[in-house]
């Protein structure tokens, strides 16, 4: 067994699980210490830019009271803090990666953990590529965090089932909101996904009591405006007060962005003005069909509303993170694990893990069968897909009517 | 005892609570109807502009199994549907009044039960004047509602906690995001409340923890934008990110809305263009300051949250609607039901009832001793006037990972 220290490091866009996915890790390796192969797990503070400055935290000490672990799991956003530094080649900045090994040496760190996105497995790869060919033994491996779902090579990433879940929980109670009066009326969501539609097709998980939104538009199909108001009459037929849930990536058929649309304007205050998706689509609908209308962004509050987490999602983080640590242990290196789903009726997964060089700068979006013919709405075999991921509530801790968070 | 019919309605907009009060009416006209004074409860479709259309639903048959009640009163928005309708004075509209009391005496309708804001108040006001014009036996008597917390006579309002507490813990939420990178940074999050600021002083709930936002502003004193950019600079130099909590309706020292800020300009499809509160400031911000910034609007959100109500405001408004109907039995009308905080360390309020003609039509703002000398922040006086209210969590069912409702 390799012996020596480990460090782990969170990195990209917060989500209410990566937490969980780190007391997954501190787990695993509080385990290991037992079996006297780690000697310590330090964390390192906003990903591979406070490794580079040796801003290191001891977690062993900092969590010798297990309930303290338990309470990071619930937190949402990533404690140790982020960063959104992707390293060079590894020809192009040799000085960088000589730099972080030195700091391995300077440190005994054998076991390197980085919980992350497509950048953070970027990192992963050139890290392990650079340990080979400097001969260090160093156990380099990834563990995936996206509320995007859009890496590749796992059935759905950690922290995703819980940004869903929360997407899901609002679609719902929006649609109780906006039936109330007998009026027409036109209430467009914007759902976080600039490349992968998965989170706004995550909106449609509450159809089976009708509460999905009439339509949902993903970046995956083109977006035309005048068939964008064709839909809403239409729906408007059906239901007097109708939802729309659009990702904030939807895309006109020239591949330009329906946010980036600009204007030449200026508000009261002579400041240029930039729209969301959503806004944009408001406008039009208020110009076109000229009913009551407006948009909605659920913006940063989708990704860390903790107090909503998936049961499912916060189980399986827990999960990822103490088998990045066996994966380690058992030799491997250069890897991502992944989330495998088993076949047949019951929703479960095996944890695995796969080579890193299939994963990082890939994006896996959301296949067409998986949204309506028209493009406006999503498939049943989506939902199908989808709903399990949301199952199950986590006890969250109050006190004094808020949730309970750990701060590091 | 005076023996008939019950209706209920509810009108403006929805909150999480409102329909826990029309659960509380449903048990206290069941109660009454054990006792042989109340025959049958009634609901109406759309407040009073479904009254009118004698559009009802029979509320004893449709509940006659209790586990409902309780669903419907986690179910946020109005189940019986609204309306924004405001009635004309008598004088005016005698048709209209004459109308109404043909349908009170067709259905022998004795009880009339309103829950809503201050619009709501005013027909509770106007009906039980033109029942003794009339001199039709008829017990009126209002409930209030609003997340605005701004009607008078009352400590706070029924369904303005559940939304407090909604903002609080995304306040609390936002603060572990925005705290992830080690950049200047500032997170706009703007709040409903157009006259009074009462919603966006709960923000200031989680300071216990260091959680409250760095800067918060309502509309109960004028906003400079000089001064605004001073505060965000100050505060930027104490921690990089920062969060500013607004009202929607911040008002410049001249009178004017800073959201009403027009601006000329038109979006990419030539569609005219209108900015929110929030989004003015990130444009002012942006120019101004020139760091990351990014606006949040809570929108139809905050109010519809019924998966995070607070148990304070889910057993007082049960209890206030049960009390409604105790009220009316003993034979009181032309009044809004009220709590009553007591004195003392320990949280707790009584139930009473005030003349209605001393609420509608005017608004409770919050008072210049709760919010600090600076006008950029909330007093703790104000805090710990707040903070009992979002006190405990109510125990959601949840069907495949989404919470149930009741579906009128």
């Amino acid at each position: 067994m390799l012996r020596g220290n480990a460090i782990v490091g969170q990195s990209g866009g917060p989500t209410s699980a990566i937490n969980a996915t780190l007391a997954g890790v501190i787990n695993g390796a509080f385990a290991a210490h037992e079996e006297k192969i780690i000697d310590t797990l330090y964390g390192m503070r906003n990903g591979i830019e406070g490794f580079l400055k040796e801003d290191f935290v001891n977690l062993f000490e900092l969590f010798s009271n297990k309930d303290d672990i338990e309470t990071l799991a619930k937190t949402p956003a990533a404690a140790l803090g982020s960063c959104r530094k992707k390293l060079k080649s590894i020809e192009a900045d040799r000085e960088t990666y000589d730099r972080i090994f030195e700091i391995f040496e300077k440190h005994n760190i054998r076991y390197f953990f980085y919980i992350g996105g497509n950048d953070s497995m970027d990192t992963v790869s050139k890290l392990s590529l650079y340990a080979k060919e400097k001969n260090y033994d160093i156990r380099v491996v990834g563990v995936p965090k996206t509320i995007d779902n859009d890496l590749m090579a796992t059935d759905h990433t950690p922290g995703f089932a819980s940004a869903a879940k929360f997407v899901a929980t609002t679609m719902k109670e929006l649609n109780r909101d906006i039936s109330v009066y007998n009026l027409k009326s036109v209430t467009i969501v914007e759902v976080m996904g600039r490349d992968a539609g998965w989170l706004t097709a995550a909106s449609a998980i509450p159809a089976i009591t009708g509460d999905a939104p009439d339509l949902i538009y993903l970046p995956e199909t083109p977006f035309d405006i005048d068939k964008f108001i064709e839909d809403v009459e239409a729906k408007t037929k059906i239901r007097p007060a109708i939802i729309v849930a659009v990702s904030e990536g939807i895309k006109l058929a020239d591949g330009t962005y329906v946010a980036s649309a600009k204007n030449g304007g200026t508000d009261a205050f002579g400041h240029p003005q930039l729209s969301g998706t959503a806004k944009v689509l408001e406008n039009i609908v208020k110009e076109r069909i000229g009913c009551k209308v407006r948009s909605i962004e659920l913006s940063l509050v989708q990704r860390c509303a903790g107090h909503v987490m998936s049961y499912v999602d916060y189980t399986e983080s827990l999960r990822i993170g103490a088998e990045a640590v066996n994966s380690a242990l058992k030799g491997e290196s250069g890897v991502m694990m992944t989330f495998v789903r088993s076949n047949g009726d019951e929703y479960s997964v095996e944890v695995k893990s796969a080579d890193i060089s299939k994963i990082a700068n890939a994006v896996r979006t959301v296949p067409r069968e998986y949204i309506n013919e028209d493009g406006n709405g999503i498939s049943e075999a989506c939902i199908k897909h989808l709903a399990p991921l949301i199952v199950g509530e986590v006890e969250q801790k109050y006190v004094n009517g808020l949730p309970l968070h750990f701060v590091i």
